[in-house]
């Protein structure tokens, strides 16, 4: 099953179709959140669903776009207004080929804390040794928390620096990969983490991992398509 | 898919069926809570399922009564008790449509305390700087935690106020919305946000939404339709 | 549906199985709970199934069994060891029909602390002002955690007193009604009790029902079947 | 239904088949956890799964291996790296027969934490006083938290003494059993006692079982196979 990672477009499509089924069967992304994958020929555009629900997407919804949020074809396509996400993260980052915006629910309470989201397992190390915030408030303060205009999205783009995960203060989450496996299993393994720090902060001090550890870990999994497979067998199968 | 808020009654009707079996299945309303929305021909009149659980309600089961929770045809119909929760907020807010008396289950930890419940993400703003609460104590105190005459009705459409969520104490929460649609996005996130505000405290001090995030959100979601296509897809997948 | 509470014993049986499948179903009852009820026509006896998990409980399974616990009929039926639970209450109290004994997890935190579980909202009145606790410490101290012999159940008829609920200490809990829907009701209001009491202590002190609410509702619920037919079809649905 | 410890080699491959479906279905073990049982007939070898989700493991899939992690036919299968905590584990203990390595999500938060995971009830006596732990830091520090060299392997075997579980640090929780059932039970136990200790923990000071009530239970439980035989039905039921 495994998949090479220099992925023909086609190969792209249906893993970026899979990549919403999943997470929304995983309970990451509501009806709101949005996922997209750079197209594997073209470094400068990316393809994103319709605006619609993420276990409804199909390969007829999926558009490409330039990475200034223009569809390269169905000028009508009704799209996602928060574009300016994907567009200039992938302009920032060469080695960012998959994005989630996620309202990503126990990502929340850490969004509004200034209780620092560190990684409490290997799996977590993507994290680094303490997730990054953007605050719309240091943009504009009109009070629109959305990330929408080209100066919002690079000041996102620039709070996310070299990390994988930067959380959005009062909104959400943004999760980077090299790929749509890789950013699928860290915005799982982001949302369990959450809840497991949360926990542990219940029984007292918590123990992350240290910076070492992290370093370690950060040079790759030994099998990412492991649960990617499992976890699209489970979506499907809850679809029926 | 998207279908306008002036509503005939026939699209109204179906909708109220499908509220019902919505919030049903995202675990807010239980087979004692009620769900009402206004005739769009008689602004003194609604209409309400017969007593008995959402997850069943059907075109068959929805009866129309006027606002003091008389019957317009079937005298015999065995209806809820706390009728009044409806018709008193209905006559007191003409720009309300649709409600739910739901106990819903995060929301009673806030019902119960002295903790504000505040707005933590965007879509949550329709709660305010802090939702107000309704104490039964307040209108009599012979014990009964029911919202059942005229008085304790309009008792409680006070409390409403001009807001869209009143929580009632020791009892459960009523949310309010200009349309059915509305009113369920609000009753799901209300729940939502309440379990996240409450994680959240575990962590240290909270953030909320400033005031001018709030009412810089209030002026309107750009897509009020998505998440309730998604539910009602998911609602019905689960019904089998 | 209606059913009236002077039960044939063919219907009591044909709801003791459907208790058995929704409170499997809600998640109350695990593998080594199990649920009794007195016979219609025989005050000195009681039914219960085989030892078995209830979601596999059946008419065939059922068995009669004196207030001592010995089969009426099958002598070799294979039962469950804490049938003096079921036999002591329903002697100490005449106006107890339904029991059951589970290790319902949220109950489990309240059996194993002192903070006392209490009532947050109207259905759960029936918990008192403070839910009684029986430690099995207090009738030998042998380590065996279990309600096995009569002076056992005994004491713990006794520890239950004259309240509808009572904690097992590092163990689980029983609850009474007069017939198996008011005790299934009880027994999932009192898991959501819990719950929502442990999460209304994160935010701060918790209210609670006052005195005067608890006697108030304690008079009777208006209409104690809704919940029972919803359980029932989803417990029904889920198993296919 | 009940099935004799002293098992054929027949019969203890398909229960490693179902405590696999079983434990993902029950949400203990993830795409990354793996589970093995000892050869009835060979002490020295044991079976397991290839590399692979333990929701998709049939009878196909499992492969014997010796102590030392050699494959004893088909020497190409891809093997988990972490093969050391099995082979390592058996050497040390003649009494286990049964084991597993998961990432249950409600331990986690004990693996971080210095709070000691107790037992709150009986079925959760063979925590014993409190639960050991391994600290990969503690083998060597290059960072790597797994448990893959033959060193790392003993090193863990040794923390975990003669208990029947021990905490990985920043990792995950090994259950040992003397057979697949007792194996199963107590892995999910494990994670309902941990989730139930952290929620008593909100409540205030928690009361757990002593010495002696522990002692008095570790003579073994009174029905083994309940659970496991109303766990499988329902995995199955899940799978369709």
């Amino acid at each position: 099953m495994s998949i090479s990672f220099a992925q023909t477009r086609e190969t792209m499509l249906d893993e970026l179709v899979a990549a919403n089924h999943i997470l929304a069967h995983q309970g990451v992304i509501d009806a709101y959140g949005h996922i997209s994958a750079r197209d594997p020929e073209h470094a400068d555009r990316y393809w994103i669903t319709r605006a619609m629900p993420a276990r409804e997407v199909s390969r007829e919804t999926l558009v490409e776009v330039t990475l200034d949020g223009a569809p390269v074809r169905d000028a009508q396509a009704k799209l996602f207004f928060e574009r300016a996400i994907h567009g200039e993260i992938y302009r920032a980052r060469a080695d960012v080929n998959a994005l989630i915006h996620a309202h990503s629910p126990s990502l929340i309470p850490f969004c509004n804390s200034m209780t620092l989201l560190r990684p409490m397992t290997g799996p977590a190390a993507f994290i680094g040794a303490g997730a990054p915030a953007f605050d719309s408030r240091d943009v504009d303060d009109e009070g629109d928390l959305n990330v929408v205009t080209p100066a919002q999205g690079r000041a996102l783009a620039q709070a996310l620096g070299d990390h994988a995960l930067v959380l959005l203060r009062r909104h959400g989450v943004v999760v980077a990969g090299a790929n749509l496996r890789e950013m699928t299993r860290r915005a799982v393994v982001a949302e369990t983490n959450a809840r497991q720090q949360l926990q542990a902060s219940v029984l007292g001090p918590v123990q992350f991992l240290t910076q070492s550890e992290i370093d370690h870990r950060r040079k790759g999994s030994r099998d990412p398509d492991r649960a990617w497979t499992a976890w699209l067998q489970e979506a499907r199968a809850a679809r029926g």
